[in-house]
C-alpha cells in the first residue's frame, strides 16, 4: 500500500511538533503538508519552527515549505493540532472542501455530531460522521489531555461494574500549555491550582465519550464528574488522583484484573501506534509517576497504580499519562490509524 | 512576667530549626535547652546543627551546649520536634518527670487521653488532660501538617452546615519529610504519588479533632474522610484539593463568609503568634499558590480559595497552609501560648 | 522633613513591583505617581498590575489612577523600571523636561554623559551629569543585575590589589528576565547556556564602573572581562564564578579580609537602603546558595564565598546577590537615596 | 562470536543500573553476574535493586542472584561501579585474582600505573597496564563523569592549537551524585556551589588523560587547569562553561572544524557504543541544553556549542554530556568494547 499523504495544521506548535514526531516514518502515513498561520506561510519549517523535541527535525520536513491556513491542499487526510483561536472555521473550511479532518483542538468536540473518539473506548462513535453536512469532508476529535487518561482508566470500570460518580485532581504537565506557555515565574517550586476551562472539559467530555450512540445522536453517559485541575512543575505527563463510585460493588483486586485485562480494537487490530496494553497497572505503592513511567510503551499507555478502597466513594487510584502523546498527537494519529483501516476515511 | 524557660526536643531536625526561628525572641517563652540525640549532646548547637533556615542560628542560641534525650531537664515546658522513630518512649519519659511535653511528633496523637489541639478549633479538647496519668506531666499534640489546613478550614463549615464526607487530594512540600528527606532524583520535575502513612492520618486525626470531648473522653466526628497525598517539587506548602458534603446546604458565597468570618480564642485573646484571620479566602481564581502565599500572616495562616459548587459532593475549594509552620512547630507553638495564658501549664 | 514625592515609571513590570515594594514605607520618598504604558494609563493600579509578589500591593498603592509615559508628571525623581524597548526615549524627555530619572534601565548606561552608579564603589561618577545638557533633568543608571555584583566584589580588590582579567561564569535567576519571561519549558529540569546581550553589558559595564572620572569623563579600567552567562532553575538570586587575576599578588585570607572589610560611602551615611556590611563573606565551603543566602541584609547584601587561589588566574570565587533587589530595583532606590542626601537632587 | 560474560560491580547503585541498561543486549557482553553488598548478597535482583530507570529491569536481570563482593567470579571482565568508599580493594582484589576491572570509580584513576582512558582520545595509555602487578589482571578507568566532556572537547585542540591553561565552570546534574544523593531541600530552585573534590579531580585528571605516555610512565600535560564546581537543578547533564588559551592562535571558526571532523579509533572500529561523532557542535547561540541535547547519539556525544572568542583567554565554548552514560557507565562499556577488540582483554 502507499502511504498516504497528510497535511499537518498548526504544524510549527507543540501538538504540531508531535505529529511530524509520530509520523516522520509512520507505516501509513506520509507527511505531505505542512500547514500554519500566514506568518510562517511560505517559508522553509525548519527556518520556522521554534523546534523544542529532544530528536532533531526529521530531515525529510525540515525543508519542506510551510503552507497557510487559507491554502488549498491536496491531502485527504489532516491532522490538525491548531491553536482554539483558530481552528474552529479553519477545520470546519477544509471539511466543506472535503478533507478528513483529525483534529486535537477543543473547538468542535462538543458539536453534537463530531464524535470525541478513543479507538479503544468508543469506536462506535465515529458512525455519527454519517451525519455530518460538511459534503463528504469530517471532522473527528480526541478529548482533552486530561480527560483521555480518565476516560481510559474509567472505561472498563464503567463497562464492568457501572461508573455512578466521579472525583478527580489532576497534576498536570507544563508542556499541556504549549510554548512559550507557563511563564516559568508562575511554576518553578509552586503548584498553580487552576487552568482555564479544563475542569468543565473533563467533566463533560467524559461523559459524552462513555455515552451511547443511539444511530442517530450521542447519549451522554448519565454520571457526574467533579475535577479540581492543578499545574505542578513536571515536564510531561498529567497525574490524577480518581476516586469512583461504582453501581456493582468491586474489590480493589477486581477492579484492577478489568484494568489489566481491558482492551480495545486497536490492539486486536495491531495498528502502529496501538499499545499493547492499553492500561498498565502498577502494584508497587509510589507509582505511577510521570518522570519515571511516561514514556511506557512509547506514551501511549494509560498508567494506573494505588488501587485501593475509597471511604468515601468505592475505590481511589492515581492515573498517569504522556499529555502531548496519549493525551494529544498519539491520539489523533491513532483514530487516523483507525478510520483509515475501518474505511471512515479513504486514501 | 519573666519569660518561661523551655526547652527544645529534637533541636537539630528541620522542626527543631523551626522552633528555635519561632522562639528566638517569642514574649512568653525562652529558649533554656536543647536536646538532640547522643552524637550531638554536648557540643555547640551551631557546630553540629545542619542549619537549613534562610536567617541565620539565632547568636543566643548557636553557643548553647546540646543535651541528650536521657538528661533531666530544668525548663517546665518542651517543645517537641523529635523523630518519630524515637518519640513516643521519650516524650513519655519527660512527661512522667513532671515536664509538659508539645509535641508535633505524631506517636501520642492518637492516644485516647492525648488531644490534638488546634486553640481555634478545639481548645476544649485540652481538657483530657486532666485524665493522663503521667503524674502531673502532660502531652499535647498538634496535627500531622496536611491534616492541620484541612482540619482548620472545615471547622467553620462543620459548625455552620454540617460536614457529612470530605475527598481531599494533598500536594505536599518537600520540606514537610525533614533533611536529607526527599532525594532530588525522586522529584525534580516529579509527582510521587505516595506518602507513606500520610493518608491514614488525615483520615482519623481530623474526624478525632473535630470530634466532641464528653467530659472523659473524644468521640471522633461522624464524618468519613478519604485522602489522596502526592509530593510535589515545592520547597514550602501544602496544596490541598478538597469537596465537601454538607447537611445543610450552602451556597459558595456562604460557605466563604463562613470562613471569612472565623475566630477563635486566640485570635480574642490575642496570642503572639495566633494570625489576625485564620483563614483567608481568596476570589481570584488562580490562588492560593504555595509560591505565593505561604508566607501570609507569617506563616500562620490557612489560605482557601476557588469556593464553588461540587457537582458529585456540596461544594469544592483549594486549601493551603505552611507545613514546617502552621502545620508543625508554628502550631505547637500556639498550642503552648495557649496553654499557658489559660493555666493548664504553669511556670 | 516632608518625603519627597516620586514617580515610578514602568510601574507595573516586574522591577516596577519591586520599587513598589521598597518605596511603600520608605523614610525619604513617597510614592506618588505610577506610569505605565498606554493601555494601563487610566486605570486602577490594583486592576491592571499582574502582581507578582509574596507580599500584597501596598493599600495606597492599589487604588492609585495609573498615568501614561506621555504624560506630564509633577514628581522631581523618577524610578524607572522601563522596559528597554522603550526606556531610551522615555527617559530622555522626561530629563529634558526637568526630572532627575534614577534608571535601572539599559538604554543609557553607556552614553559617554550617563554615569553607572553603585554609591558604595564610584560615588564621584555621579559629578558627570553635571556634563548632561538636558537642562536641569539628569539620568543616572545602575548597571545590569549581573554585572552588580561582580563590582562590588572587584571593587574593594581593584583597590587593594589591582585588577589585572577578570574571567565570570553567572547562573542566573528567571526573576531577572522579567514576566511573562522564561518559559517553564525552556528552565525545568535545564539551563539554557546564553542570555541575550548579557555577557557584553558584563564586560563593559564593569569596566565603566571601577573606571576613573577625569572631571569630564570616564576613563574605563585598563583590565579585561570575559563573561559567560547561564539561566538555572532558580526563583531569585545570581549566581556566579569569578577568577581574578591581580597585580599585587593576594592571599584568601588578605582578599576574605579585604572583602569583609569593605564600607562605603552609604554606610557611613547609614542610608535607610544600605547593608550594614556590602560584602558578607563565608568560610562554609557550600555557601553562598541563593535559596538560602539572597535575602541577608534584606537583599542589598553580596555574598562571597569559597575564596581561594586560582591555578590559572590568581583567586577564585563566589559571588551572590538579589537580582532584583540590589541588583535592579533597590540599587536605584539607593542611588536616589544618596543622591538626595549629597544635594544632587533637589526635592 | 559468542558473547563475554562479564559481572557487574557495585550492580545496585545507579552506575550499576546504568551498566545493566546498557549491556542488557550488548552485541559483546553478556551479564553473567551481579555483585553488591552482603546486604544484597544471595537475593534476587529485582527485589533489592531500587531500580530508577526509565524503562523496566530487563528481565533476563531480574532474576538474577546478587553476588556478595568477597565471593569469586567466573566473568573474566568487570565492571565496575562500586562506591568509592569501598571500590579500591576490591577491584584490586579481583584484579589479582586475575580478571580485567573496567572501572568507573575514581580510587585508582590516579594510581602511576592505572590510565584513565577515552578510546578516542588517550588509547595508546592502556599499555601502561603491562606494568601492573595484579598477576594477569589489570585494572582500567574512565575519568570522572565532568572530566569526560572537557578532555573529549579539549583533546582536538590540544592536537591542533596546544592547549595552554584551561578554566572550567560546571552546572552538574543531579545524577551524578547517585541515589538518595543530593537532598531536594538542598537543590529545588537552588545552586549549591561546591562538590567535594570534584574540580580537585577535574583539575588533576584532565592533564593526566592528555599526558604523554612515555612507554613507561604517564607524563601529565603541561597545562594548568582551573575548576569551580557546581550542583544545579537538572536531571542528567553536566553543562561545562570552558575557557582555553591556545599556544598557535585559532579563530572560532577553526576550533569548530576541529571539533567537527574529531574521530577516534571507536568510530573507525565501528565500537557498538561509539558515537559516529565523538562531538556534536552547535551553532545555535542558546545551545546545548541538558534537558534537550544529553540524549543525542544514545547518550555518547559530547555537545559543544558558543564557541567564541575569549577576551582574557583565547576561545571559549559551553560543553554539555550526559553524565550518567557517556561521563560514567557507557565510558566503562566503550572501554570495554575496545580492550576487546585490540585483544587488552581476553574472553
Amino acid at each position: 500500500m502507499d502511504k498516504i499523504p497528510v497535511a499537518i495544521l498548526g504544524a510549527t506548535g507543540q501538538v504540531g511538533q508531535k505529529f511530524i514526531f509520530l509520523l516522520a516514518d509512520h507505516p501509513y502515513f506520509r507527511i505531505a503538508e505542512l500547514v500554519a498561520s500566514q506568518r510562517s506561510a511560505g517559508k522553509r519549517y525548519a527556518e520556522i519552527a521554534n523546534w523544542k523535541q529532544t530528536t532533531p527535525i526529521p530531515p525529510a520536513v525540515a525543508g519542506m515549505t510551510v503552507k497557510y491556513t487559507d491554502d488549498s491542499l491536496v491531502s485527504p487526510i489532516l491532522f490538525s493540532g491548531l491553536d482554539s483561536s483558530v481552528a474552529g472555521p479553519v477545520e470546519e473550511a477544509y471539511a466543506r472542501k472535503g478533507h478528513h479532518v483529525i483534529s486535537n483542538s477543543k473547538n468542535h468536540r462538543m458539536d453534537p455530531d463530531v464524535p470525541i473518539v478513543i479507538p479503544e473506548v468508543n469506536p462506535e462513535h465515529l458512525d455519527i460522521i454519517r451525519s455530518q453536512k460538511f459534503g463528504g469532508g469530517t471532522i473527528v476529535t480526541n478529548s482533552n489531555c486530561s480527560t483521555m487518561f480518565l476516560v481510559i482508566a474509567l472505561a472498563p470500570l464503567h463497562k464492568a461494574f457501572g461508573v455512578e460518580a466521579v472525583q478527580v485532581t489532576t497534576m498536570q504537565a507544563v508542556s499541556g500549555a504549549g510554548y512559550p506557555g507557563v511563564p516559568s515565574l508562575d511554576i518553578l517550586g509552586n503548584v498553580v491550582p487552576y487552568i482555564g476551562e479544563e475542569e468543565e472539559k473533563m467533566e463533560r467530555e467524559t461523559v459524552k465519550m462513555l455515552g451511547t450512540f443511539t444511530g442517530s445522536a450521542i447519549e451522554p453517559a448519565r454520571f457526574v464528574v467533579s475535577a479540581q485541575c492543578n499545574r505542578v512543575a513536571v515536564h510531561d505527563g498529567h497525574t490524577e488522583t480518581v476516586s469512583v463510585r461504582l453501581h456493582s460493588k468491586a474489590t480493589p483486586a477486581q477492579v484492577m484484573t478489568v484494568l489489566r485485562e481491558f482492551r480495545g480494537l486497536p490492539q486486536e487490530m495491531k495498528l502502529p501506534l496501538a499499545p499493547e496494553n492499553p492500561i498498565i497497572v502498577f502494584e508497587d505503592n509510589d507509582r505511577p509517576q510521570p518522570a519515571r513511567d511516561v514514556w511506557l510503551a512509547r506514551g501511549m499507555a494509560t498508567m494506573v497504580g494505588r488501587v485501593r478502597p475509597c471511604p468515601v466513594m468505592d475505590i481511589k487510584m492515581v492515573v498517569l499519562g504522556h499529555n502531548t502523546i496519549r493525551g494529544a498527537a498519539g491520539a489523533a494519529v491513532l483514530n487516523g490509524e483507525y478510520m483509515l483501516k475501518k474505511g471512515y476515511v479513504k486514501p
